[in-house]
């Protein structure tokens, strides 16, 4: 098995078509026709073997969740994707794993319907996934960190700290049944970006990002870029209920600080309220409203009985190089 | 030094700007404003350490080099290169390594005017370069594969097997003087992609491909995909002077297989030799008329004596899985 058979074989034939995809694999490059009036949206997202993933973890999830890190980016922007490029290392080939990783990669493809267009393949002491996807946004409606304004409402998507207590759940340093680890696990091992929630917060929301760093670094970013401050009343954070009974053991650590839950985390204005709550039917998760902005810079974590909560360490989000 | 600033440092600021990125490196996902009647073009590859350049090879090389290949891909589409993403795994906090390959990588990328609008840091075992390029064409007129029509002429830019020779003579398999590895060391180390040439050669090449694996591999994707044979006279390749000096012990393997040349290999019709003709002033890069495209499929290569030539061994390109 060489790399062009087994690029043919997993790659070559690849489940979703799209109509703008001109040229899609097997040339030097790919041909895409920007639909008009619209803005092309591009991110790129790494995985590394031991570091985003254990060496033997389900390759379905690793695939699922190379792609989803890199679509949650463009959910954020409100953007629809629409294409991705596959750069892929491996230490050796193994098909099995080859179709394990394909099966969870084109499964979310085909839930939000992203043409794979190109890629390449080589190989390395161990496995890099460094995923490129692009979508698109009318002209001037993408969803920034920039927009917050003082009084807009700071809402999130679904819930926080799920992927942290499933991580270390995994690694033995607290104790879940398994019933309660099932009902996280997916948020870390398959977390699904909210695309749809992204797509439909354009002309609602003014800011958004995704939480893929730990609230307290991903909300940092919004309020530098913004140049704005913000308050969080932590009572309201949405919690799995696996973590509010063991809130005493965990505190708000896993929640404000682990990140990989890839929620949004956007701004609406007072103005846009009512349009949010019409929206709420038509999302396809939960939103809750944990905050406001604020005109003095800073963040301000407010506890249960109305005070200041200063995180017990140093919780600034994931830093590969710490 | 943490991750957050090692981007800042050396990734924030970047030397291009072009007036369709409507917003660069900085937030979830980058922006751009697609010129009209346009298409996009895409692609990406990795290099990685130990595999497509030495742990010790130099920084500035490296970052080169890492773009060249990406923009070779984007010239046989014919295209204009617009935009790059840089997904970058680094075994540790290196930042005198940091600094040569952003000198390497920058400096090419002001050469073509390409600007760098998002990217991805991580930590691994090894260092991963894997960039997307991007860039336009306009609607309908990109090169591809395709379009090789039988007795079309078949022509390559530049020299071939420089590249080839140079990492022999850095691996002891062939001794070069000082001078002489000179003169063909930047063809290995610092390829220069055939940009200018790429765009100049729409609407008169009828298929194009980069030569990245070696031309018995590259010229066999062109003919398959377009159905079609070709006749290679072999006395007419376009060898370095070194190169030709050392024919006796070296044979065509170099130039017919070992790749990494990053040439362009492109299909003239008759009707359009005279438009080529008159091109020749404006590309930036020699021309060479080495063979015609045959309606009997399959490759014949015709030696010195007019008699066909049968490789002295499996010359398929570089298989990373071999």
């Amino acid at each position: 098995v060489n790399e062009f058979e087994l690029i043919r074989r997993f790659f070559a034939v690849q489940p979703v078509s799209r109509r703008e995809v001109a040229l899609g694999i097997g040339d030097d490059a790919a041909l895409l026709e920007p639909p008009s009036g619209m803005q092309a949206v591009l991110t790129t997202d790494l995985l590394v073997a031991g570091v985003d993933f254990l060496p033997g973890a389900d390759p379905v999830s690793v695939g699922h969740k190379a792609l989803a890190v890199n679509l949650s980016d463009l959910a954020a922007m409100g953007a629809e994707p629409a294409w991705y490029l596959v750069a892929l290392v491996l230490p050796r080939v193994d098909e099995s794993w080859l179709a394990g990783f394909c099966e969870g990669l084109y499964g979310l493809a085909r839930r939000y319907h992203v043409a794979l267009v190109g890629g390449d393949l080589s190989r390395g002491a161990e496995t890099v996934i460094a995923i490129q996807a692009g979508g698109w946004v009318p002209r001037g409606e993408a969803l920034t960190r920039r927009g917050a304004q003082p009084g807009d409402r700071l809402f999130v998507t679904g819930e926080l700290g799920g992927a942290g207590l499933a991580l270390r759940h995994q690694r033995g340093e607290c104790h879940l049944s398994v019933a309660e680890a099932a009902t996280v696990a997916d948020r870390l091992e398959r977390p699904m970006p909210r695309v749809l929630a992204g797509q439909r917060l354009r002309l609602v929301a003014t800011s958004a990002i995704d939480l893929s760093d730990g609230l307290l670094s991903d909300l940092g970013h919004v309020l530098a870029a913004s140049g704005v401050g913000a308050r969080v009343f932590l009572e309201r954070l949405p919690l799995p209920v696996v973590y509010r009974e063991r809130f005493d053991e965990l505190g708000w650590d896993l929640a404000l600080a682990h990140g990989d839950d890839y929620e949004l985390l956007f701004t609406v204005p007072q103005a846009n309220l009512e349009r949010l709550e019409a929206l709420r039917e038509a999302l396809d998760c939960p939103i809750t409203e944990i905050g406001e902005i604020t005109a003095e810079e800073g963040l301000a974590l407010i506890d249960r009985d109305g005070r200041l909560y200063t995180p017990r360490r140093a919780q600034r989000g994931y830093d590969h190089f710490a």
